[in-house]
């Protein structure tokens, strides 16, 4: 790697270096900022619910993508973190988390050999999910051409399909023969179902997603008795997401909740209709931006689809109140008023929350973590995207 | 900074490193792959098209985000290249782009003063947009700051709102007052008119975007007599994106091309109702991704909306023949089979066209460049996404 390598990333890194200890006018726009305050708060709820439930807390860490952030849920009481990609693993791991969990599935030999080869060398303690025989198979391979031969050394989880339509085999008499191909190999351990619906989870209405969790725990209940038949044990089920996770706590089948998005709260899961059971998260993540455009029918600001994502939808305007925000593409966003309130001022500060939280993370290499809100609040402290563009 | 920061992308790049020289089946998924013979060919058709009319070329590297792409334009003719962002201005002038126009405003006085020092310390050329008397006004402070007073050091385009009903002041008489602004300063020149009309550019019917511009045609019109008879010359029209550049080329106003897609062509762009007068541009930006999970009824590959974006419609996919790509989230693309064609198997390579470049480009820290075809090609070098996250 030559030096010019990331020059950009490295002077936004020394930029925000300066804004520590400052208010929130020193931050740049457009800026991901974290309020930290309405952070723990998630932070706490989220702990207490689980361990109030008597669950496991894994929470995922594709939305975050922060080493940081990961060992502070652990240092809530999660057990450790999940992922959906083998170098979000290692970028993880190489900063210093301990349990990762990959709940999806490799089948690329180069990046099992990866994972192998960490699982080897890191202090980590790494599991997978799996949905075809392929997969364990060329899991098994890598760990054997890395030279990994410790007795259960990896946790395998099956992923059953539970709804969402997407990975995972069919629920049911399925899972027995993946189980005993895992449980074939001295290397892998058979640790349980993967069964996750994320579709569930952004369903509006409170009994959609009732219904579609309903017809998900019926699912993973077949499974575990065709396992059972089959003189199987299932360790453990984990699963449920931010918009359905009180369901699954509710079901008595799973054993540890995958949430993510709960810590920093999305517009998207916002906007669906409250379960009374849902802890009352925050919105914790915002976009800074300012207004570099004005004429008198609307207000431009500088935050498009290259610092949030959309595939949830737009952003909401947090402050000014009165607001409403439409594309501009890429690096715009187009700024009306509702209901007779002014518009902002060229240079005025907007605060958007994001439609997703997941991808818009993704498209920074850092965030400003601001304690006092965000109106006076001062910059506490940079946290660092670590697994930002992990995509292999 | 310290030692920590961007080891993902460090590994990334140097796991690169070693594809060169070696087939595309050694190219990690999912990657974004450029077919190096299909850009040269749009290359140089641009490059024709713009002499054959006597036209200026700056194509906009808000799209590749590239210094080596920029350089290999301004080495096929053109004078420079636009971008979008304070920080990607900077990006590319540190790492050698000697001429950047950034058309678009700039309203907050600490990028402005990047940008000052940029002008007193680099050996690059800036130029600017502004639509307002503030932004003209912050713009010569900074320069001030700087300790930049050399006269006429800066080139400062007045934009106009051509239709796109985004950002620019209205057409006509209001430009004048904005060009005597600038005017008014020792350190800024009034160097023209930026007039791009991002909207018409992806109307689907030819006729649709014909209208649009002869609107657009009659904004800028309108708006050089009204400067022409306060005594102002207008030395330079420039605007014009890959959708709609034949008509500028056409118009006689326009004396400076903007389009920056045609390199890469994407999926959005190749779906208009072509202009005959349009070179034939080929895709040549490609994401190479594999079937990760496989059921009976479809296919789950490797990409999702955090490997392409999804603004402009989900990619197509390129080969093999006869799949369409639905979108599964943030890490995965189900893929379906049209018209009886087989569903690609468990590890298959898939090859897709992003929806629209510029966001997908900016999700990547880096291209691989294939020389020879995707299909048994060889890869010939790795290039950097110089400016990616430059938001700033």
């Amino acid at each position: 790697m030559n030096a010019m390598h990331d020059r950009a990333a490295a002077a936004r890194w020394s930029r925000a270096q300066h804004w520590v200890g400052h208010g929130v006018g020193s931050i740049d726009t457009p800026t991901l900022v974290i309020d930290l305050d309405a952070m723990d708060r998630n932070l706490a709820r989220m702990a207490a619910f689980a361990a109030g439930h008597g669950l496991r807390l894994r929470p995922h860490a594709k939305m975050h993508k922060s080493a940081e952030l990961a060992q502070l849920q652990m240092a809530h009481g999660a057990v450790g973190v999940c992922v959906q990609k083998t170098d979000e693993a290692l970028a993880l791991a190489h900063a210093g988390v301990r349990d990762i969990y990959i709940s999806n599935e490799v089948i690329e030999a180069s990046k099992l050999l990866r994972l192998a080869q960490a699982v080897r060398d890191l202090p980590t303690r790494f599991s997978i999910a799996v949905d075809s025989a392929l997969g364990v198979q060329r899991l098994a391979e890598a760990l054997h051409s890395a030279g990994v031969s410790t007795s259960a050394c990896l946790d395998v989880l099956v992923e059953i399909d539970v709804g969402q339509g997407r990975c995972g085999i069919a629920p049911g008499v399925p899972a027995v023969a993946l189980a005993q191909a895992i449980a074939a190999h001295p290397a892998l351990r058979f640790a349980g179902l993967q069964a996750y619906h994320g579709g569930a989870q952004h369903r509006r209405a409170a009994a959609e997603r009732t219904a579609a969790m309903a017809a998900a725990t019926h699912a993973v209940k077949v499974t575990c008795e065709a396992l059972n038949a089959a003189g199987i044990e299932v360790p453990l089920v984990t699963g449920a997401g931010t918009g359905t996770f009180v369901i699954e706590a509710a079901s008595g089948i799973w054993g540890e909740l995958q949430a993510g998005s709960y810590l920093f709260m999305d517009a998207d899961y916002a906007a669906n209709e409250a379960d009374p059971r849902t802890p009352a998260f925050e919105h914790a993540l915002f976009v800074k931006t300012q207004v570099m455009s004005r004429c008198d029918a609307h207000a431009v600001c500088d935050a498009g689809h290259k610092s949030h994502a959309i595939d949830s939808g737009m952003p909401s305007v947090w402050f000014p109140n009165g607001l409403g925000y439409t594309s501009g593409g890429d690096e715009h966003g187009v700024l009306r008023a509702v209901a007779g309130a002014p518009l902002p001022a060229l240079g005025e500060v907007v605060w958007l929350v994001p439609g997703h939280c997941d991808p818009t993370v993704n498209l920074h290499d850092l965030m400003v973590g601001v304690r006092g809100g965000l109106a006076a609040g001062r910059v506490e402290r940079i946290v660092r995207v670590d697994a930002r563009g992990c995509l292999g």
